[in-house]
């Protein structure tokens, strides 16, 4: 058995019983993004975490432990991602990416923000042009530091 | 000349005489992101703007032309970027892409966020934890139709 | 089970039971390039659609189901195709790829075709120097916008 | 001196002179996507539409006669175009690669569609929802002969 | 069932059974090429002779279906071969693809020599000094036309 | 100075003096396959020879010299041809690689088709359906033998 | 002017005057570790530390201006590097990678060593079965936090 | 059967009965970072050392067998490592790498730090501003002689 | 059944009955070096070796013959080895390949040293500063030739 | 000015005088494979070895002192070798790599031959049957040891 194996029972199941992710994470008491990601072989859970995804999805005690493991993280299958979707994120980091890099190093100096302490949140838009997708990036700036 | 020889031309008279680009977006009177990125070699002005922008940098007519012109755009010398700061980001795809995309989904249907229809915002957030970087993206969301 | 085991599963009783894709979007009542690309994997349907899929392709309830959720999207085994009819397409982009960008900007400005909103049409074209492949694409312009 | 060099003479001297494409085809007497394909370095030109061309653009006879040279074809800088445009026509290629490969053997047989024996008529259409790219490619059928 | 798991199952009976190909080929009636391109899973062929290689290597009638179906072509696992005897030909056109392309453009104009209006003939060449492969290629030259 | 530069010399002498392969080669007194390959950086010509091409394409002596050191070959771009001319014939080893693997060594056991004791014969073949290139390779069976 | 020029004129002064990194650091007060990867382009110095900098290698004011600002990092040519001594380092994270991964989430759970908030230490360790390099890495651990 | 299944059952039993590395260690004897590094399929136990491994893990004697077999080495998916605490230290390896090289070389002259000859302790290190990874690395010096 | 299958059971039955290389190639009286490339799947063994390499490994007839079919050679998993050992080989190529290439074609001229009219013999070479590994390589110079 | 320049001018002299690496060495002292390697970029030689070479080649004094600074090795611009020769020796690797691998383990235990503690030696051999190169290859033996 592996993490991946998990995974895979875990997104066939909410294909055939209908599960919404939104739903998962208020079970779970943590934010839809988080939680989703754990489920997809991204984040770690704790044992309780585990066990309310376990009931949700019908795994067994071994399968809900996998849940418990630092997964080896990366969920691209390639270095550039097909998927339309998950591309236009790409992109933007292509376009843009020297710019936050020039606007972050203005605003701090040399250093990054951390896509550890990290945390977003992702929300519907309503706009009368088309509803938008908002998301909110927040990370901790961790400087370079002279030793 | 090339656009690329313009946009070295912009970094090393920065360099030279420690310009903003938040004093540059002000000039313009754009944001920051969109002027920082034009400057860059990645977006279009127009020409009341690319002369600000050639008055600020000393820039020739000719030199100045080249920013009215859509550039082939892409700014990572590498499909993964090597820098550290832009690095993270590309992380942030790596793992959340699939988060992204389940989220989008459940929310909005088959469709992406559009990068061209988009704007961001990046700003300084005062945290007693260490200040951080918060980004908030908007991009209207655009669903695949049936024909 | 995965969308790729539903998609193989509806090619080989493609094979099997000899079905042309033309009489299959005629039951769905799309078009060709729609249901075509729908059961290769790369769009959504609706139910009601994918019972009809189903019923042809005779998949169970919960093969059906998979029609319904976004895939993720990607039909090329390498990022350059090996196969010489895709290759051709790709070779398209590679000589054109730069003409297709000058003609765009200069008609539209900054910007782009959507490949979202977009819609084509592949039809035979007789000729009596040989039989020529025609297909129309008609895809949305999206400008880039200042802010 | 190489293609190149002329390429990018032509291509600052646009940017310099304002020039556009649809003149340059006028004067030549060919279709717009040609004649700036050829420009680009992509297409090869007899010696009076080089001297059309070398007029225009103010090249030498030794630049002319490079644009009647059969160039060494390929205008992407890399395998995945970097460029949102360029890159959405890529992005067509590998999500509908597989279908255009359906139709056109559902319709022909074994084969390709000529990228040499083929044209393309790249429209602006207009649309109250915004207006659109519209491009009709038409190839000849090559089918595969048994031997 | 795929393709490539009748393409597999051929081998393993050529090789349990000492079929030769050129055997194979007398009795579907066509060259030896073909018919060996066709048996690895990249040509197609029609009904009759579909049944020929059925009858030869056992096939089942679902598995001779799938030899009539146009396959997803290319037989390299790697975009450059790793195989020593299919390596040479790599080497020959990485060495000597410049001089191809200047030799039939001196002689042809601007255009490609065909790969699929194609045939190819192999054959042992006796020669004292250790004997030769001599292999024959033919293919329609095929000019770009201007429109 | 280095090979590349004469290379590029040569090439441009060609296109601002019309000169053709097949005249050079006559010069010469060897195969146009040769002696383009050789004039385009990939072989080595003795010292005669040198002087001979030195003549013709006006380079001096130490640019003479360099056509008599072996050179590092290799005249692709990148690992995957992008010109249409060149590709057709990495696309001949990919879709037939396996095809020439097999009967190779049905024919002579294993071994490989030498590409150095290799020669080639590129041919004008008129054709009432149009003309067709028609090339003819002649190399060595090298066999492995135990040892 | 560049970085990369700037690094570049570094590097000829240092082979040119025979200056030792060790010396430098001690000017300047800071490690040679940080020291020697400023000098090479990969860390960012104060406008104190630059002008000892440039006092040493006989930088103008405009080059001393370029060491404070952030760079573009990353110094290897080529993903995996080929220089012996900097592939040993790449091959400990190959062969170790897992390894790491494993010890540290046992002893601190799901989080990372940072590479911002690092510091190494470099020395020779004297040993009669021959010297030994030493190196002390530390990185502040950072967990990922629920959210 | 082969050592990556044997890896694969040690990590499955390791996650279903709560196994610690350093607990398996402290039984075989050695340090933890080899033993993880020989559990996970890098490196070579000999037979008491396997059936110590083979008694915690329950694995068969065949299964035994394989830890005694030598390795293919490297434990990376890809040459970029997409986990981010592996890619951190990749990232090191890019950032510093030059570094690394110049410090060696300036204490050692020409040569490398043996990856073979090679040992390593990681420590947690406590700090008030966050506890940190403490990693001493210790490889011989290898000099390149000359002959 | 492929080769690949055979080539994992002779290497599983080699672990699981401790046979070695050296004792394999005397029974079937090739050298080592020959017997351990066939036996990985790199070479063609005739059919009275393979029975004997069938007795010792306890393979089927079926499983015999395809030790004598030529296999597809190439036995890195990847285009850089990831294996220290292995990887030792591939710098040597690196560091000393421009080198190999000088010396060879000063003492032979332009061609090549044949990997296939090719041997070797692998020692153990005592030394009292440790032992080391003598490795002879034995192949043709395969000269060039004009025509 | 950087070592590549150095190599070049190196080089480009050869050509123009005629030098042999077999003359270089002798009156270097060394063997005809390490000077031929230290002059085409890839060690490093003493101040005295320099000033020879600098006086064979017309060095300046600061192009000798490149040669004494250990250089970033690597001689090849791809990672599969395009050049014939040179790919021969990869293509060795590639074949008989774990053939290698096999048999150095058999008979020394888990470890490598050292790249860097390693000399070879390349001769003509003649033979009846047409020269041979041969080469003779002794590494160190550097065993793993546990800790």
């Amino acid at each position: 058995m592996t993490r991946l194996a998990v995974t895979e029972k875990i997104i066939a199941t909410k294909v055939a019983q209908d599960i919404k992710w939104a739903d998962v994470a208020k079970k779970v008491g943590l934010s839809k993004e988080w939680v989703t990601a754990a489920c997809l072989g991204q984040m770690t859970l704790d044992k309780n975490q585990a066990f309310i995804i376990a009931d949700i999805f019908g795994l067994s005690e071994e399968e809900a432990k996998w849940l418990t493991v630092t997964p080896y993280k990366g969920s691209l299958l390639t270095s550039v991602p097909t998927d339309p979707l998950i591309y236009r994120f790409y992109e933007l980091v292509n376009v843009y990416g020297t710019t936050f890099k020039e606007l972050i190093h203005e605003e701090f100096g040399d250093g990054i923000m951390s896509a550890i302490d990290f945390k977003m949140d992702l929300q519907r838009q309503p706009d009368p042009n088309g509803d938008r997708v908002s998301i909110a990036l927040s990370g901790k700036f961790l400087p370079y530091k002279q030793y």
